[in-house]
């Protein structure tokens, strides 16, 4: 059988659902054909392949490339000097005044051209890819107006061009209220929504976000996104019960979300009503370590539920200015006490259904794109366990 | 005037203690010679260089190179499944059952030989010197035998004819009560003591290190191991109350120890005499971040009575699988609220004089060690800000 590309002396982790844990398949073989996963399973199984390149992996391990689920990696400005303040005991009136806040970014990001937020967010992409993803997904938001939105997804689509990675795009323009809308939030939802039409026609997001929280939007006005974004076949996600209980969750389940994320004040109610919706709890320990949050997210009423569960960098420049899915899944270990299973299924498989693209990426089975990451280890909880230690080996985006 | 290099171009954040804060200076000027600095300062005050190499920084920022002055690096075996089954929810019996705790790493250092030490020690040296470090400190203390220590110090020595960086070494053979003395606490403290001549006389250890803590040793047994060493001329350290106050501050301050190390529990008294001594607190957030610890070290304390503080990885397989010192810093932000100036100073200046070696390295001064980080940044708030982001744009170790 002819192929481009084998890779064979290699264990994979298939995270494949058909076969138990991480799906570990040992003397394993991938082959790839045109991009996509000829073949992966037991060398033994496999058929004759014919390969263009035959690589060994000397024992190595193989996962699914990984993917981010959940990144803010598109804004304009730099927040360390803010951070820098506040530790210096600096008040909120006092970073205000110095120019700080989400409004600074909102500012900034509106100020930068297309192209200069996209070589900023290059730059944090680039940590990422090094340590073998090759899917993220990228969140609007810091824009708040229609001209910046739109320049900001479309920033996020170019960043698919500048780098071997896969973009996907959500827009969130209620992320936060800006400021010439500060007497009339209601007002601002309507302008939400009236950006959606261009931006479903553009092709501009894959789904449409929002934040559910006292300090930014009530449950009443994201059903209104909600309902109009559903109206236009775009899928939809949610900042969820982060700070407080606005039962956000079972908000996004009663729309069918692909996911809702962070989560940390979620009831049982709503981890059963996400479960039922197939609804992704999409968790990002990075935001709990940078704010110092002691609450954290149900990971005992998930499993009981069977809620899936994601993990992300949730990368922005307030609250987590992250990139690493490798520190991110040993902050799910130790924050959450997620298992390395749970860690590991939810930066390939689980981030994958999160972003509703599971028949495409996410586990090593033949049909999907073949995006691998492989790995100077001895075994899969290193990559959990070691913090601030990258062991990859080479990674493979589309069969490259 | 002759010199090798020189940097241009370049805002030096010289952790000169003549000037405030870090000592920042703009349009700085670095000239080396024979591998130590010439002159570092203002590029309008340098004297007129002729050297073979001039480096244009293009406006990055110089600070030291920096210092991991606590790091336990070699060491044989590997964690990560114990790790894995203490999430899964094993039994501390399950996991000794299953070879866990230090009495596997102590059996897998004393059966690896000196040249697997290295190899696998190496590994983790390499993540720690992407990030611009260029002075390691080394600590023995999981071979707990005659030999097995004085090949763990030889290890630790190799690193530095293996990897262009300076190590300096620590003989901790008080670290964990090996399970031939499990009835004779008083024999092993003996053991120790009889193992310190030949590790003087051999040149392999620059200070004596000990753990005082209920699981591992009393302060009365340690005094005498710091008794034995200052006689033998070594400066002493000590592991001190990290999970409860034995008063180790008091009595690492009362030999006029480099540095007491972690204190979590250190009280008024401890942190004085500490200051008083000149005892630098190295304080080690990653170990808190990995065992969940909530007490976090009286900073304020340190600050107020003057106690230096220097910030290190720990790195070790049982409490902190941790190989970034930028990650340090943020945590050292994050968790124990340090400033970004005191963050700094900890891994540079604060760092070298935890080592003794503040004559040579730790700040850009003329005279001391060439030894520089050069990077990609606007201001030093994003060294600490970060999480998972390598700015380093280039090392200089020896002026090389
Ligand atoms: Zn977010
Ligand atoms: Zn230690």
């Amino acid at each position: 059988m002819r192929c481009d590309r084998v890779w064979r002396g290699a264990t994979l982790a298939t995270l494949d659902p058909a076969r138990p844990g991480l799906g570990v398949v040992e003397d394993g073989l991938i082959a790839a054909s045109d991009g996509r996963i000829a073949y992966a399973g037991p060398a033994l199984d496999a058929p004759a392949f014919e390969a263009d390149e035959v690589i060994d992996c000397e024992g190595r391990w193989i996962t699914p490339g990984l993917i981010d689920c959940h990144t803010h990696l598109v804004f304009g400005g730099n927040r360390a000097h803010e951070f820098e303040l506040r530790l210096a005991g600096a008040s909120y009136e006092e970073i205000a005044r110095a120019g700080g806040g989400i409004v600074s970014t909102m500012k900034a990001t509106r100020e930068a051209s297309e192209a200069e937020l996209v070589a900023s967010a290059v730059r944090r992409l680039d940590a990422l890819l090094a340590e073998g993803v090759t899917t993220i997904e990228v969140k609007s938001g810091y824009g708040l107006s229609q001209a910046a939105e739109l320049k900001s997804l479309r920033a996020a689509r170019a960043l698919g061009a500048a780098r071997p990675v896969s973009v996907t795009t959500t827009f969130l323009g209620a992320h936060a209220l800006p400021p010439e809308f500060r007497n009339d939030r209601g007002a601002y939802v309507d302008a939400v929504i009236a950006m959606l039409p261009e931006i479903a026609e553009a092709g501009l997001a894959d789904a449409v976000d929002a934040f559910c929280e006292g300090i930014a939007f009530q449950p009443d006005e994201i059903a209104r996104v909600f309902a109009a974004a559903t109206a236009l076949g775009l899928p939809v996600k949610l900042h969820a019960d982060q700070l407080s209980n606005l039962h956000g969750a079972k908000l996004a389940a009663s729309f069918g979300a692909l996911s809702a994320d962070h989560l940390e004040h979620t009831d049982e109610e709503g981890a059963a009503a996400m479960a039922k919706a197939g609804t992704v709890a999409v968790l990002l320990p990075g935001a709990c370590y940078f704010i110092r949050e002691t609450k954290m997210p149900p990971v005992e009423l998930f499993r009981k539920h069977g809620t899936p569960i994601a993990l992300a960098t949730d990368c922005n420049p307030g609250t987590s200015p992250l990139t690493s899915l490798l520190l991110t899944m040993n902050m799910g270990a130790t924050l959450f006490r997620m298992t390395v299973d749970e860690c590991l299924a939810g930066v390939t498989r689980e981030a994958a259904r999160a972003l509703g693209r599971l028949d495409d990426i996410g586990t090593l089975e033949a049909g999907k794109s073949c995006d691998l990451a492989i790995w100077d280890i001895e075994r899969p909880a290193e990559l959990v366990y070691r913090i601030g230690f990258n062991p990859l080996y080479a990674r493979v985006w589309r069969g490259k």
